[in-house]
């Protein structure tokens, strides 16, 4: 339990796919952008806690649960609440609401906090979090367990000049582009996504070439993306056939 | 001349680039949007003409200069007026300033009305554009001319799921994306953008392979976007070195 933090966002054309629902690596990033608006206003923006720790914060995995996805033109409330956190992670939920107060989805994320330089997890000052009122545990969550992929289809990807972000690492939100781009079209005009497990494992830089993988069994599918030989990242995501 | 419109605008972390400033064809579709917010505004939404006269709004050329590119978590006012039109074009200035009220960029368009399911261009008319009031002019403005590209370096490109917009249709911004991504990052790392003409010949669609070609001489390049050995879109862009 802790401080809770809302904005009003309507899902802009830009951002729609051809289901004309808002694109779900966008609604990630806008959510993120809600915490750090959270941190700002309570006095320990990115930019405080880099000036004064020389700490980023980072994603390591995302659980993510839909009931219906936020459409064209929709005016949704993005809700924040730092949750609790341990030694090394820091847990928080996005929670999504329709003009109803219906809840859209349900987003809970494992934050790290990395030395900029070093890119090493470093431990979670108290003083740091004081500000979101989290609750301290000592115990660390278990995420999803992802198995290894058996007979999975593979398709390249070179890394683009605008997939990075201003420090120069690949957008959060590329690695979901993807896993979603190598299924076939008509799958995803036909199915929403449900559910969405997905864990960073290993940060891509520019100018690498990466291969995202896919395992798909009915409506559930299971990705990888792995760049030299190396894993980057693993996702399940489970779908639903849509009410036409 | 014709009616103003101005909204404001934050540049988010994720459209900001390795130059921490905005990504340009973020702020194409974020103009975009504004001009369409200001025809809801009117009464003559995207929707509406849809329903009533069965035409969309398509951009076919964009002159952009820029004096400076807004930067990450600045406050821009983005202004538009709907300036003329004749038979076939309407011309559309979009104004990007500063909270100073210096202007950062000029952004001029060319836009036509164009069937929804012929995709043919149709003319404009009188009682649909009349709310702007925009200027009815009898001449065509004549846009950027391109030269042929010589001896081209050329990128292959597959589309995306996520390139496509609500209409199945690639995304504008999409293109100069195509066309950013050839460039040396080195390049892009010290240069800025001055100037900027880009003309859509002919729109792409989903599972389609294009290449972006570039031809560099010092700071200018030229650009074109090709599929299946026709011409989908031409630009020329000028560059300067970046004050560090």
């Amino acid at each position: 339990m802790g401080k809770i933090y809302r904005q009003n966002y309507r899902i802009p054309f830009y951002e729609t796919d051809v289901n004309h629902q808002v694109k779900l690596p966008h609604l990630l990033s806008v959510a993120l952008q809600v915490s750090g608006q959270q941190s700002l206003s309570l006095g320990v923006s990115d930019e405080d806690i880099f000036d004064q720790y020389h700490l980023v914060w980072v994603i390591t995995e995302y659980d993510v649960q839909i009931e219906r996805m936020p459409r064209y033109g929709e005016d949704i409330i993005i809700e924040t609440e730092a949750d609790s956190y341990n030694r090394l992670f820091c847990y928080r939920y996005f929670r999504i609401f329709d003009q109803e107060g219906n809840q859209l989805l349900s987003i809970f994320c494992h934050f790290v906090l990395i030395d900029f330089d070093t890119r090493k997890v470093a431990q979670v000052p108290d003083d740091l979090v004081a500000p979101y009122e989290a609750t301290k545990i000592k115990k660390l969550i278990r995420g999803q367990k992802y198995r290894d992929l058996q007979e999975a289809k593979e398709t390249f990807y070179h890394v683009r000049y605008f997939d990075l972000d201003m420090n120069g690492h690949v957008n959060n939100g590329k690695y979901l582009e993807w896993m979603y781009d190598v299924l076939d079209i008509d799958f995803l005009r036909q199915h929403s996504p449900k559910s969405i497990h997905l864990k960073y494992v290993k940060e891509i830089h520019y100018g690498g070439d990466i291969y995202s993988r896919v395992e798909q069994e009915g409506v559930i599918s299971r990705h990888d993306i792995t760049s030299n030989g190396e894993l980057n990242a693993q996702a399940i995501i489970e779908w639903e056939k849509k009410d036409v």
